[in-house]
């Protein structure tokens, strides 16, 4: 049988960088090349960076990812990668110059290329646009229908892309069909909790219907509120796991494998490249551990920010230390993203702030290092005061106001990134003021239950411990009962249920669809049930203004979930009669 | 020829609010049934309102739609309304028991229901989903593939909906081979610039393609940025109009129609109604006149806002007066959607205020008769500034902030929406400060270009005068040239081109997406087209937590244009060589 070595190119591309992209497919070429493969496989778009949106319909930017291609092909034989047999993902267009009425404007395709010798000798437009959940897929391409089979060293390698490889009866079930002795899937699948182990068991699955190996490369790096996890791997015909890459980090995956033999009386449906090797001896294949789930989270959390940060040009974030534990953990997050030296906390105390609260947040910036520094918002708060004696909720939202106006306006003079920390919970039920805390160009624990919070802080001091080092969030933040301190000896549970019954309440709501009836059904109490839903619907227009978070849930308030602001839907449960 | 007599009921449905939909569409039919009407229709879902986004993929709603159906056709009876025929939209779903991949969960469909004599006696799902601009129908909805046919009185009528109408070799390309004698297309087509007349000009074409008379019923009223203007029409089957209902009002709209008797030897696909009447005399259609473009815009500005306040909860808005003239034209509209006894105008002079705007503001306060007070944010700004020590951008932000905190602790005191009063030219490249004139819960001129809100501030004032009213705009706030007034002297010329061009160049470039070379060749200014397109790329975060507004135009900065906020991509102009 032909042996190829095969890489898998684990890249972080940003979006619109397309000169920036093009060079890091050329690195990984390099790299590949000096690990002596023969293929070398990047992620879906990895050219123009994913998911593009409305840039896709862009007839300039469609023009630009096909140039970037051109390139491509040209850099790599002026570095003399010619030979390099290389599969790229990229934002290509049909030619058939005519756009109609629902078709995107200039006919985009999410497509794959293969390079070789400074030519594309192949393309794939992906079949199966996906249009749920974060995807939109039927606003942007035009599906493709063929099949692309590239003979590679005597071995026919199929390409498909993404969503091809989820659809029962898509074109992975062809490929048996068409003979092919290895399956390239190449990927923009986003991070989701438990994702890694449905998307093993799928290829897997996928390898078996297709009678070849399977060979899967997903890119790394967050993009808005989505975070790619990379975990590419390959399996082979028969399912088994053969080598795999880290997650969340940038990788060359490079795999031998013994292929079957194209049939030499038939010919490739596309391209012919090369001809069988010599045989030679493999290299063990690597299989990189699985993180814990808390290690993922965490580590989504925090690549999410970092380039969030970084690709939108800033190089450091402001954040109010309030003590308490959102902002603890929003702060040991961008510590470890970015480096405690670009963290800057802000204590933003007020009358009802108490002692006990600015102890914490001190302990925190010695704990971890970052920059810190007190400001106190009574004179503004005030100032204010003496011209509009608000009470009750308006005093208490005043407050929230008078720190992110603090914020925004260090952030104005000095260059940092404002930080949100609300968690899922209280966005959920619209604890949160506009303005307010609201205020920030991301929020890193935006998709993370407070209930998680506390989990994710209790690993994160353990993990510390386990390396022997301080452990960057105060205990007393961890322990001590949550207050918003926006009046004198306020707490969460005043206004809000027991966060492990909430969170419960609201994953089954908010994630699962179900309805009022049903969750008084499985248990839940209907008064708490009723007020809960009304809560958390009436928090829409309060959600949307909040800043984007790294997505970690299906359901992440964002791109995920679109509901309107405008809307009397309450879930109500029906009086038994 | 058998008659009938056709009622088009366009009413203003609230999204969610299913009992009080199916009240509305009751009254409907109530008056349909006063003037005499056989049938009535109503718009695109009008029993959830439209659209209703990811509501459509819960369960608890999908069957909370078809209880509101069921319930309508039970009240018909009740009413004596039996006898009626009753189109309806509403939700819908597949009862085939299966989900699977990238099918939205439960099998919704965008649907119409033929409701007599207390029950559905026709279905029609719609088979066009639009999936472009505002539109996402593919992740909401499982299209629909057979013709629904029902014959009343002897004459077969077809059932379509919306984008089966727009699409060339749609359903109505089918209607012709059944011969049907009817088609009725029930809507829910937004508002845009001049659709008015394309919409008219393609029920003519399709009326002659289709071979026999269309009834065209679409909604009225605002949606969150989306307002839906009626003009609701007949053609008969040479295209030419026989009867129009005004734009922008609750109307119903009825016609008595000559129609071809169906062919007794074959049954209609659905369902038979009833036998063809003896012949009475018809009454004479009606043709509401058309308003002129400015009216339509302004119209649709008042509609917007008033529903987004009313459908809310909300009675009452406020917003800061400058003295400039967006505040002025946004505070015109809300005084026309509210009546200004519910609008409450804060001046929020700075130091570097001038006595002019100050004295603009209370001229238009009392041009209106307005609620207006002054509140001086001088002490909050140097309540910052002995803390912060702000200068330049920083200081200029602090004041808008300051106004934005203020208005907020109104709104949160007194329970108004505030307004935010920014213009889509300002809009698109980022002249604003983000939580300060970004404030508010809605932004009425959010789409309007500069240039048309002078246009359309005069055409108010003159609209007013010719009604021998008091035109509500100081003329000084349409004359003098245009400030942010955050530092002394500022002008808006001081940092962007004159706005008869830069309006040019948005719209080139927003509306058009025509690329920068094409810009340049369009006769641009080289350094103002990468000034300005860098600008708006730069912008998108901005514009993302700017409040919604009424679109007017095909991309409004909504859910009708999608853009990553981590993107560089960067217009440029090609060298030469």
């Amino acid at each position: 049988m032909p042996q190829i070595r095969l890489a898998l190119a684990q890249v972080n591309p940003c979006v619109g960088d397309l000169a920036g992209n093009v060079d890091r497919v050329l690195a990984g070429a390099r790299d590949a090349h000096g690990a002596g493969a023969r293929l070398v496989a990047f992620p879906e778009m990895v050219l123009t960076g994913y998911p593009v949106e409305d840039l896709a319909l862009r007839p300039s930017f469609q023009a630009a990812s096909r140039q970037a291609l051109d390139s491509l092909a040209a850099r790599l034989v002026e570095e003399g990668l010619g030979s390099l047999v290389v599969v790229v993902g990229y934002l290509d267009v049909i030619d058939d110059g005519h756009d109609r009425l629902g078709r995107p404007r200039g006919g985009p395709q999410n497509a794959a290329a293969v390079v070789t010798g400074g030519r594309v000798v192949a393309r794939y437009a992906k079949h199966h646009l996906p249009n749920y959940g974060v995807f939109d897929e039927f606003r942007y391409f035009v599906p493709g229908a063929s099949t692309t089979v590239v003979r590679v060293d005597g071995v026919d390698v199929a390409i498909a892309i993404c969503e091809d490889l989820w659809q029962d009866g898509g074109p992975v079930a062809q490929v048996r069909d068409t003979g092919a002795g290895l399956l390239v899937v190449i990927n923009g699948s986003p991070y989701e909790r438990n994702k890694d182990d449905v998307r093993l068991e799928l290829c897997a699955r996928r390898a078996r219907e297709a009678g070849c190996p399977l060979a899967y490369v997903n890119m790394v790096g967050g993009q808005d509120e989505l975070v790619f996890d990379g975990d590419s791997l390959v399996v082979g015909a028969d399912g088994a796991l053969v080598a795999r890459a880290p997650q969340f980090e940038e990788s060359l995956l490079v795999v031998d494998l013994d292929l079957p033999m194209a049939d030499p009386t038939t010919s490739a449906s596309t391209a012919a490249i090369g001809f069988p090797l010599p045989a030679y001896t493999p290299e063990p294949p690597s299989v990189a551990p699985r993180l814990s789930d808390d290690a993922e989270v965490w580590q989504a959390l925090v690549v999410g920010l970092r380039d969030y940060v970084g690709k939108n040009g800033f190089r450091s974030v402001t954040l109010g230390l309030s003590g308490g534990i959102d902002s603890a953990v929003v702060a040991a997050i961008a510590c470890d993203a970015l480096g405690a030296d670009n963290v800057h906390g802000v204590s933003l105390p007020s009358v009802y702030s108490s002692d006990h609260s600015r102890g914490d947040a001190a302990d925190m910036a010695e704990r971890t290092g970052l920059h810190y520094r007190t400001v106190e918002i009574a004179p503004m708060v005030d100032a204010f005061q003496g011209r509009l004696h608000l009470s009750g909720l308006a005093e208490e939202n005043l407050q929230a106001r008078v720190r992110g106006t603090t914020l925004m306006a260090i952030s104005n003079a000095e260059g940092h990134l404002v930080l949100a920390t609300g968690n899922k919970s209280e966005l959920s039920v619209g604890y949160s003021t506009i303005y307010g805390d609201a205020v920030g160009g991301y929020a890193p624990i935006k998709d993370v239950p407070k209930v998680d919070v506390w989990a994710l802080a209790r690993w994160r001091n353990e993990h510390a411990l386990e390396r022997g080092e301080t452990p960057p969030i105060p205990p007393s933040s961890i322990d001590k009962p949550p207050s918003a301190e926006l009046r004198p000896g306020q707490l969460d549970s005043d206004s809000l249920p027991d966060y492990a019954v909430l969170d419960d309440l609201l994953d089954d709501y908010v994630e699962n669809d179900r309805g009022a009836a049903e969750l008084v059904a499985d248990g839940f109490d209907q008064a708490l049930v009723e007020r809960v839903l009304r809560l958390t619907d009436v928090a829409e227009y309060k959600r949307r203004q909040y800043p984007p978070g790294t997505k970690i849930s299906s359901k992440g308030f964002g791109r995920d979930r679109r509901l309107p602001v405008t809307n009397r839907w309450r879930e109500t449960v029906p009086d038994q009669d």
